[in-house]
């Protein structure tokens, strides 16, 4: 394995030196169709140019490189057996699908990866025939699959449907559940297992451990060599009944006895990197009756050294230079909201006994890898379990801890009912901190935590907070263990402002207003992050001769209604700007705080995102165009003060 | 099994003619210290009283009697052999827990069940100090019970966790996230997996039939005879370290193989009505360490007749004749909306062969029994699993069916994510029917379906209907499947209005108005079936020289503007009315279209719930509480036009 990859990065090497591309293969596969007339020589070739154009357009988009380089010859492998469109294929999660988007029709797109109206990071059914059902969230693909599945099924057709799950996604209980439906219906379809021992970190769980005694049984080579040999012996004659292929390679089944027990049929371990292999077993088990799971172990980053040693930074990855491995420095140099938090929290956590922290597979995404280095006893990954994760807070809440379950805003759509239920009806301290809150970037919309006011502001006993900068995150985090009930904390992705950093504590109870005065023609109120853009758009007003006062409401509920009442009569002009989607949000808040204080005179212009589903972009490019940085705020004010028609 | 079943009948009419409280143990017992002085001869009798008290209070308060007749001995046993509220106990659901309240000080306080301010129906943490856990939705009590287990070994405790989950809940995937975790961790803790063979209904899915192989596995009653004659053997020696333990009963361990893949030490399974089996196994496998899964078998409804032979039926039922069985005739006589959903889908499907429906586990309480008859392979009930549920739907939307997911209101909470990310997001074509929508009554805070309006609304694609009566909720449905996109339809519990059923289908897409004119008032904006408390209202309003227009909005999202321009140009006063929390509502999305519109001189008054958690009472006690009755609506309208002084 490591001669392989030593090849390939010289092959990377060489290829930065001379142009590699008119020489390809990949060119000529227009459709997966004409790999079934490749040799497995020409599709081991295809396999390493594959891997070529992976490390070099992720090193320039950025993406999921080490997911993709895992799953080449398992791609390869099931567009070689089946036949896409007519067959399904649902990738779980869907940030592996790469390889797959390669293979059909969308290579000469493919340098338009993730970025403004360029081909998405995940499959998606408007984007291609190929695309059976579009994929973004974790654990999803089982359920997918078999509805697909029994459509086939009540509309008389007879194409097959695969879903393609990694070892991570299987620690979603939405898998189990689907699973659970599969195994007791009997339908015919396919689960293939990529086991490669990582969810976005190490996977856990008991599932995980379990896999990995599978792997690591001394029967595992063993069972392999046997699987090769009893395929060249039989071929295709062993797969003429579904009978005869269960009742022929039985013993491979004994390792699987969980899914077995779950109404599967289990094949497997199978070395996931072994092309013939993995073709000739799909080729064999398509035609089992009822639901069959393949467990397929790959090597996460496979054929790309950093990225092999390092698969938990090349899971997701910005542009970085594919010599060193290393990201391209960009942005403002400061630490990210997210480095702020783990730092915050690990400092908090030095005086405060109690607090413990909880992840659902994210220790780095969210920030917690230092916590969970200085207090391995009181940190917990559940794997990416976010009902568990919740719930599980509640429990330790309810017992006098001060839990923290950070994970990213998307995700925390999975917990709605175990924050609702869980946690707030019993107003449990339990804080929640939400990161990559707003827009995204490149992930798109599967991905934009945009939704956050709208899905948590009506939950009674819920405070809401959303800090300015890096400095009020650091006191909301205080402020939200001083709380006796249960707290949200949201930001964004990225760096932060790069303000200076204050020394002690504050807890902080209500609104900043920056002069809101008299003879002010407007307030422009602020939730969030939005605050920088909002006070480069007071200068932009100041400069066309508009005063606008400023509001950074720190709380979305409680929202501050005294703040309120002081504003609207300073002015009655309000513009509130949030990262997040309008319908129910936080100018929605602002709406019916004023009807409901009976200030009716106050009139508002809520910017935010529109009710839509936002597409992929950078964050910047996002914002610009809809209107949300300081230029287009700046803009929207002015246009809402002349309607008013108040003289400057 | 039957002579007991016949005893307790003749006990409890036996008990009808005489009053027999005086002489009942159950009386004395005022913690559960009381029971471990008890002979099992004495504990035999206390069950029987408790059947007594659960058949005579169920009868008249209504409730879950069925589950509770269930776990009697299970509940004695656990209260037996460990010492709450030292030990802590969390039950899944919490409806089988009624047991538990009569044997920890609530037995004096029991025939306030479910009442207004009565005891609760489920377990809460402020009701007593013996609830460590407020359940009463499915599947959390792992987590939470993990949860508390943690806390206890950071905080250096000692005490026994306890998690008691049906083998219905077991289909939840959180129960399989929170196993994975604690199979994992190697916790101490034990979780009593009570298998009735029944979810509400009769349960589904592999794990169901797993079960049932153990409990007819030919083993079964041997093993059982084993561990009493190991038992009575070994006694407390066997329970002395947790190895021996595990050793001695090894053999017990291989029906279990699913559980202990999952890291768990399987015991079972055991007769759930033996109490000194019960007591003994519970006691002996105290000392086992990690996490230990204790396998009981119960039957649910035992030693009530009716409920042991319509176990469903007696599930949550409402007040009851305890000679017949028979539901107390009660209300207008009028069919449910439950009902005519019900009978609406089966109708449009005879027409329609794409049309496919599932329930997450509750044919009958979402009135699909029918539509399952006639179509028993366009049914799919996939378990206490509402995620997978909606993305099962999403993929056969994918593949050209039309699915309806008919669902409460408060369970759909836990499909949020499922619904943005895997229907709507994708604009497929599913149907969400929420039940139980509003506040559902007795149940209380819980059940209260009191927030879809607000977790949906926001969400892009999505249309929301609420019908007014049973005729317009014909008509939504058959309009939902006209529309492209992703449709939810929500009514509320209970017996519909009576109204004339039109015989032809109607696609409705505006709003409908009445008697909104020049020199009216005030228009009362209502939203569902909200329409009848309004109309009286306007008749009240009336009757004191107050000129009211109606509207019936049909639609909250997208909402009418053109409807809302008209309506403000003749009476800029508006009240709208909703069956929901104010917060994101449907009072705020009128603010939110009056706002996007410009309409600034509309004045609005919002009714609706507070933005807190609402209590246990009967639906027209909470309405009438809370000014949501026809005569708190016209009060509320009255004070609104006097304050704004527009003159009658």
């Amino acid at each position: 394995m490591y001669s392989t990859m030593v090849n390939l990065r010289n092959t990377l090497v060489i290829m930065k030196e001379k142009d590699l591309v008119n020489s390809m293969l990949l060119e000529t596969i227009k459709s997966p169709h004409a790999l079934k007339s490749l040799t497995f020589e020409q599709l081991e070739k295809l396999a390493a140019e594959i891997r070529e154009v992976l490390v070099s357009t992720v090193s320039q988009t950025g993406g999921h490189l080490a997911p993709n380089l895992g799953v080449v010859e398992l791609t390869l492998a099931l567009h070689t057996v089946f036949n896409t469109p007519r067959d399904k294929m649902v990738w779980d999660v869907g940030h592996q699908a790469y390889v797959h988007k390669l293979l059909t029709g969308r290579y000469e797109r493919f340098s338009t990866l993730r970025q403004a109206g360029g081909i998405s990071g995940f499959p998606k059914i408007v984007e291609s025939p190929h695309d059976a059902f579009g994929t973004g969230h974790s654990s999803t693909s089982i359920s997918a699959a078999l509805g697909i599945a029994l459509a086939r099924d009540l509309n008389g057709e007879s194409h097959h449907v695969i879903a393609i799950i990694g070892d991570g996604s299987l620690t979603g209980g939405q898998a189990y559940e689907a699973m659970n439906h599969a195994g007791h219906l009997g339908v015919n379809m396919t689960v293939i297992l990529n086991d490669n021992e990582m969810s976005i970190s190490k996977n856990v769980g008991a599932i995980s451990e379990y896999l990995a005694k599978m792997r690591t049984a001394p029967t595992y080579s063993k069972v392999k060599n046997d699987v090769e040999h009893l395929l060249r012996r039989f071929g295709d004659q062993v797969a003429k009944t579904a009978e005869r292929v269960k009742g022929s390679l039985k013993y491979l089944l004994v390792p699987g006895v969980l899914f077995e027990e779950l109404g599967f049929t289990y094949f497997g371990p199978i070395d996931g990197h072994n092309l013939p292999l993995l073709t000739e077993v799909l080729q064999s088990t398509k035609s089992v009756t009822g639901p069959v799971l393949i467990h397929v172990v790959t090597c996460k980053g496979k054929g790309y050294v950093p990225a092999e040693c390092h698969a938990d930074k090349f899971h997701g990855i910005a542009p970085f230079c594919i010599e060193t491995g290393k990201v391209n420095s960009s942005g403002n140099g400061n630490p990210s909201y997210t480095q702020i938090f783990g730092e915050t929290l690990t400092a908090l956590a030095e005086t405060d006994p109690d607090i413990v922290a909880i992840t659902a597979a994210m220790p780095d995404g969210t920030g917690l890898k230092s916590f969970a280095n200085r207090f391995p006893e009181r940190f917990f990954d559940v794997g990416i379990a976010e009902p568990h994760a919740v719930t599980l807070a509640a429990g330790l809440a309810a017992r006098g801890k001060k839990p923290v379950v950070a994970v990213y805003s998307t995700f925390a759509q999975r917990a709605y009912d175990q924050i609702l239920h869980d946690i707030c009806l019993q107003n449990l301290p339990v804080v929640l901190v939400l990161d990559r809150a707003g827009i995204v970037g490149e992930d798109g919309p599967t991905h934009h935590g945009m939704f956050d006011f709208s899905y948590l502001r009506h939950i009674p006993h819920l405070t809401i907070m959303a800090p300015k900068d890096e400095n009020e995150l650091r006191h909301m985090l205080y402020t939200a263990f001083q709380l006796a009930g249960p707290v949200v904390i949201r930001y964004p992705r990225g760096q932060a402002v790069g303000v200076p950093i204050d020394m002690h504590w504050q807890a902080l109870t209500t609104a900043e207003t920056e002069d809101v005065a008299d003879g002010c023609q407007v307030a422009i109120l602020s939730i969030g992050t939005m605050w920088q853009s909002c006070r480069m758009a007071r200068e932009i007003l100041a400069s066309r001769g508009i005063t606008a006062g400023l509001v950074n409401a720190r709380y979305i509920s409680p929202l501050d209604g005294e703040m309120l009442r002081r504003v609207v009569q300073k002015t009655p002009l309000l513009v509130t700007v949030e990262d997040n989607v309008l319908a129910g949000g936080f100018g929605s808040a602002v709406l019916e705080q004023l009807n409901h204080a009976g200030l009716h005179y106050g009139k508002v212009l809520r910017l935010g995102w529109p009710n839509e589903f936002i597409p992929q972009g950078s964050r910047g490019e996002l914002l610009s165009a809809y209107g949300l940085g300081a230029e287009g705020i700046a803009d929207s004010v002015q246009d809402f003060v002349t309607r008013w028609a108040i003289a400057p």
